[in-house]
């Protein structure tokens, strides 16, 4: 598809600083960049912001607030509060998305973990609002349930958003977490209006490591173009952000890593 | 939960013969057992129907059948030879379930795939019905999407043995495959009347090998009982399979492997 749309999800070169990862996007004409928290942590706030501007780049989104469920309610707590701070760098940032990974159950009972992370979304609500940055849910893959995130599926973030009835909660599609889907593209349908982010990968079998064996778009299995028309008929037409953790490909240079980027993501999302 | 009730999957002890497997069970009182085609084969299908006889077992399941998508009529035609040999494997042992896993795409085209598994369970009824073996789809984590099975949720395999319209087809519900599943406790209950069988085991973090990274009943964050109590709500009361791919595992003396399997059913499940 077309460069215009590429984002640059920065865990993509996680080894790099953002300085490197936003000039790189410069040189190869990318014109929208995905930090993550960490990286931006590690540059300071304002400094990243320069940085991005330098580079002529807008920002599809903050990867990421969530991580709700915890024991106890002080932590639950201290988790909205981080959150708080994730909107405002957001904000700061210049994107109205915040992506939310929701975190894990603290004991076996992944219900009451689910509870939570509805509740700790709700209460976010009105802060978003003030904001003006958007909740995005990022179901992840169910092999994520245990560690990561106990909403795994688009339809549990659908319903999740229905429920929550605010246009400040939407979801971010990633195809690595949905593609094996059968209720797939019926949920993206009814996703459409509240789809605030999409992000492309592949899955590229053996998985070695469930976090870092993402493959290259059109090193996999997933229908990357058939996915992406879904989106984009459920009226998505933002920024699509290549997120790829991936151990391997960390470790390439990164200008080599922003290229292969550019030069997978025209040929087959 | 009761000693009686518990089956043990011989894979669990893959490194040993069903033999040796057998006659451990028998030592530790426990009645039924859960052959593969694999060991099956190494042992020869009238020796092991004597051996698993004679240590007093019943035969809970065969695994496996399956395997249907491929990318060639002829190859698909194989397959389906090859199911049906395995009705007869299971019939000869002396049980009515073939679990079936169900395969995974030749290609990029997961709802292709998905027609073929469907097609092949639906060449099969009649055969299954003069062997008098149910055939019983068993839905994988979909991790396994891409190189194992294409049907990743109850709720799918639900739907396909609702199109098909026989008893002759079921499901089995295996807790490390659905657990994850913010539906799963609904589409148990739609399983009523047509659960062939149910597998225990558990999800322990980290999942450092898709395929061999099972836990032992406690180790991980499953809600055993809870999902036991649904099954058997929904009217399974057969024989429970302890199915667990561990590399660890498979590395202890045979006779340990089913004492601690013997032991962590009766505390956790």
């Amino acid at each position: 598809m077309e460069l215009s749309r590429l984002s640059m999800n920065q865990i993509t070169a996680d080894n790099y600083s953002l300085r490197e990862v936003a000039e790189a996007c410069e040189s190869e004409g990318i014109k929208w960049i995905g930090p993550w928290r960490h990286k931006v942590a590690e540059t300071g706030l304002k400094e990243s912001v320069k940085i991005i501007q330098q580079a002529g780049l807008k920002v599809s989104g903050l990867c990421r607030g969530g991580m709700f469920p915890a024991a106890s309610k002080a932590e639950r707590m201290a988790n909205i509060d981080d959150n708080r701070r994730a909107i405002d760098e957001a904000a700061e940032l210049g994107t109205d998305v915040l992506v939310l990974v929701c975190g894990s159950s603290p004991n076996r009972d992944i219900d009451a973990a689910r509870g939570m992370v509805e509740e700790g979304i709700e209460t976010l609500i009105p802060y978003a609002e003030q904001a003006n940055v958007k909740l995005a849910i990022e179901p992840l893959h169910p092999m994520f349930a245990a560690d990561r995130s106990v909403i795994v599926t688009l339809g549990q973030a659908n319903d999740m958003v229905e429920r929550l009835v605010s246009s400040q909660v939407g979801v971010v599609i990633d195809v690595y977490h949905v593609w094996w889907d059968p209720r797939l593209y019926d949920e993206i349908k009814r996703a459409a209006g509240h789809i605030y982010g999409f992000h492309v990968n592949d899955w590229s079998v053996p998985i070695e490591n469930t976090l870092t064996s993402r493959g290259m778009m059109g090193d996999g299995v997933i229908e990357l173009t058939r996915i992406r028309h879904a989106v984009e008929s459920a009226g998505y037409n933002g920024p699509v952000e290549v997120e790829i953790l991936n151990s391997d490909l960390w470790k390439m240079p990164y200008k080599e890593i922003l290229k292969r980027t550019k030069q997978t993501f025209l040929e087959h999302v």
